[in-house]
This record gives C-alpha cells, structure tokens and sequence, in this order.
C-alpha cells in the first residue's frame, strides 16, 4: 500500500484499504517545537495517542514501518505557514527540512477493523465513505503554545452496537480508546452534524441509529493552526500513515 | 440489615443502606414452574443474572447469606395470582408452601456502589431516591410460560459519566453489566420519562445529563405476571434481598 501511494497508484482514502496494519495521523513540526508537540501529545492520549516520532531531520520512524518514507508515503499533505493553510501536495520531498521531526499518531481507522470483527455494523464503510469529524466546545490539556478544542469522529451505529462498540474501543487506547460521548451532539458544542470539520465523511443518521464520538487526531491539526506555527505538516484527511504494526487480534 | 427489616426497625429502600452487600431481586415460584423460570434467566442473564437459588420448599439460600429468610427478610413483598397483584405484606410466613422455590437475581445497586468508587455522579443517590424503571419495547428470550419486555432501570449521568459508568458496569456481568442504552428514550420504546414502571425513581434529567438504561431484574416480574401463574411472589419495588456476598473491590 505504501508502495501504491508512493508511486502514485493509489490516490484515495485509506480507511478501507490495509486494514490489518495500524494506520496514523502525521504531524511534522520544526524541531523548536517539538518538545511542546511531543508533551501535548502526552496530555491528550485520547485524542493523540503517541505511535512513532522521528529523529530530527529523518523521514524515517523504523519503528512503525521499515521503509517508511514520510516525505512520499503519505497519499495527501497539508502544508500551514504562520496558521493557514498554503498548500495540498501529493509529496513533500521538497520541503523537507533537517530540523523536522515527524509525529505519527494512532488513529480511528485502526479500531474499526477491531469494531468489524466483533460484528459492530459500520455503514459509513459498507457506502465507502468515512466517518465525520467535528469541533466539539470540549477544551484540550494545553501545553506550550498547543491548545484548543477536542476534535471528534463520529460513527453513526445502533443503540446495541454503541455499546458494544465503546466496550471493545476501549481496550485500544492506542486507537483513542472509549467513545467520548454517545447520542447528543449538542451536549459537546456540535450543532450540526451536516458542518463536519473539513466537509466530508458520512453525517447523516437512520432513524434506528446513535451518534456515536470518538477522540480524533485532527485535534493536532487545530491546535498547530492555533499556535500559529511558522511551518507545519500534515497527513490531508484521511490519507493516513499507513505502518507495519499489526492489528492486535480481537479477545 | 436483615435483621433490622426482619423486626420491622427498617422499612425503606435498601439502595442507601448495605452498600458492601450483594443485593438482589426475588422471585418465589411453584415446583412447577421453577425450572421454566431458571431457563428464562438463563436465557436472558443481563436482566435475569442468577445469583442463588433455594431448595424447594426451603425459605433459605446458605450461598449467599447464612442466616437469611426469605420470609421475613424483605422490607416487603408483592403476592401475584393468576397474573394478578393481590397484596404486598410486609412478611410471607403465613403464604410459604412446601412447593416454594426461590431465586434471588442480581440487581443494579450492587454496581452503584462500583459506580461510586470509580467517581461517576449518581444525583439519584444524592437526593435520597431510587433509580425509576421502565418498560421497554425490547423483547427477551421466551422460557416455557415466561417471555415478555425488557424492563430497564435509568441513571441520569453526564456524558462523560454516562461513558465510564458503562466500562464499569460491563465488568460486572452478575450485576446487570453493560448498559442497553445511552441517550435516547424513545429508541427502545419509552415515550416519557415521567412515566415509570411502578412509579417510583428519579424521572428528571438536568440540561447536562442523559439517561442511561441498564436492564433490571424486575423484567421477572413482567414475564410472571404476563405467564399468569396461579402464584408467585416477587419483592416489592426497591425492598431488596440484602445477601452477605460482598460486593467485589474496584480494579
């Protein structure tokens, strides 16, 4: 799959595809900023659980994937200057820099293979679409210039199969663990489901279906856009990192 | 605890007091009906979880509590025939028979008391009242005469709350597990919360609360009624069976 999206051959979303591997969020940040990534990370696992980081100027995190380039592997980029976004390129080979330190973060799309197996019904998948993200009004633990609020993803999934899901979601805090709130999206900041956080993703529920949150990696997004970083990057919606770590089998 | 509503000293709800204690629903059948009804709790061990069963005609169940009676040990009783209520004594000695057979089920303020320990806001417990009930439009699986609706008891939680309580709970199988539902009434079938099942519990939600629904032991009492049996005999509303099982230590 890395190889496919390296050469161009594989262009879309990869929520569908890989679906055995851990997949991640990427944050690329000038080495100033770092440490400050790195603890805010740290003070919001749920939304940013912490998968790899680099070496100050590697493309590489052998940990999460032996060939792993970051610079070409990534199927969409978004490149921010000074809080705002200035490009969307396919490769980012040109812009690296020696001070650049990658984060790669768990994401969502990894616990929803675990959610298939317990026979959690995901109807976003079966239309091949991917979950919806939003701004919630719920603030994030800041650390150096990092703040601002959490944002979710949302499953639209039955009563029965919300349980279900937030029992089996919460044993991978790797994957952002337990939903943060079932049902009403008013009672986080959300008032229309229609208005998703970068305008895609399936947003519309059944009649027999819950609203279903769960922390999500695009609060780093957010938070970099917020502190105004002179230079960041990373992965363009939901083409994700895709590493070398297994799923880890269902109990 | 037993002795004091054995001698009539204590007469309330036993949600508040005992809250190290195992307690349980009771449900007192004919013989004849006795194994149908352990089949029907078998088949529906959220609502129903078995945790003792007395030898017929024996008002005693060592397992759980040495010294109990079921006679005399519940704060009160209701006395069904041919599927009708027709008294609620405060002692059942002078109705017990040769052919009795008890069973005591698990009950939701056993897990109360976990739910506290692991810092979920129980407002009910606050304000002195019991969880309400309600009926259910979900079906539970038949045994001989015994089918009919799942009969839930409801929590008002925040969000965040309505999340934790449900890992807590789904530990705890014995005492009703998991949750059924999260949020909205209406999607398994109650249409007002102000309308509870005997009338009784704390039907209010505040603007930042949902309700939560865990099943309940009184389903038993539904499906006995609905069965018509020519006699059983159940607690009354929140009059507990207080065992000497303890209840098990927060991991």
């Amino acid at each position: 799959m890395r190889a496919a999206i390296r050469h161009g051959e594989f262009t879309d979303f990869t929520n569908l595809v890989a679906r055995n591997s851990v997949q991640g969020n990427l944050m690329i940040v000038p080495q100033a900023y770092a440490a400050d990534f790195e603890a805010y990370a740290r003070a919001n696992p749920q939304a940013l659980p912490l998968i790899g980081r680099s070496e100050p100027g590697s493309p590489h995190i052998r940990e999460i994937a032996e060939d792993l380039d970051l610079r070409t592997d990534v199927g969409g980029y978004m490149v921010f200057r000074d809080g705002a976004l200035v490009d969307t390129p396919r490769d980012i080979t040109g812009l690296w820099r020696e001070d650049f330190v990658a984060f790669v973060l768990g994401c969502s799309f990894s616990f929803e293979s675990l959610l298939l197996r317990h026979g959690v019904r995901l109807r976003h998948l079966e239309q091949g679409d991917v979950s919806a993200m939003y701004v919630t009004d719920i603030p994030t633990v800041p650390a150096g210039p990092f703040e601002g609020p959490l944002v979710v993803s949302m499953r639209a999934l039955s009563p029965q199969d919300a349980i279900r899901a937030t029992l089996v979601s919460a044993r991978y805090p790797q994957f952002h663990g337990a939903p943060v709130h079932i049902g009403a999206p008013e009672m986080i900041g959300i008032r229309d489901l229609d208005a998703s956080y970068g305008g895609h993703g399936m947003r519309r529920l059944e009649a027999d279906e819950q609203p279903v949150f769960w922390a999500c990696g695009a609060t780093a997004q957010i938070a970099a856009l917020a502190a105004r970083l002179p230079l960041c990057i990373t992965h363009h919606k939901a083409h994700m990192v895709v590493t070398d770590l297994p799923i880890p089998d269902a109990d």
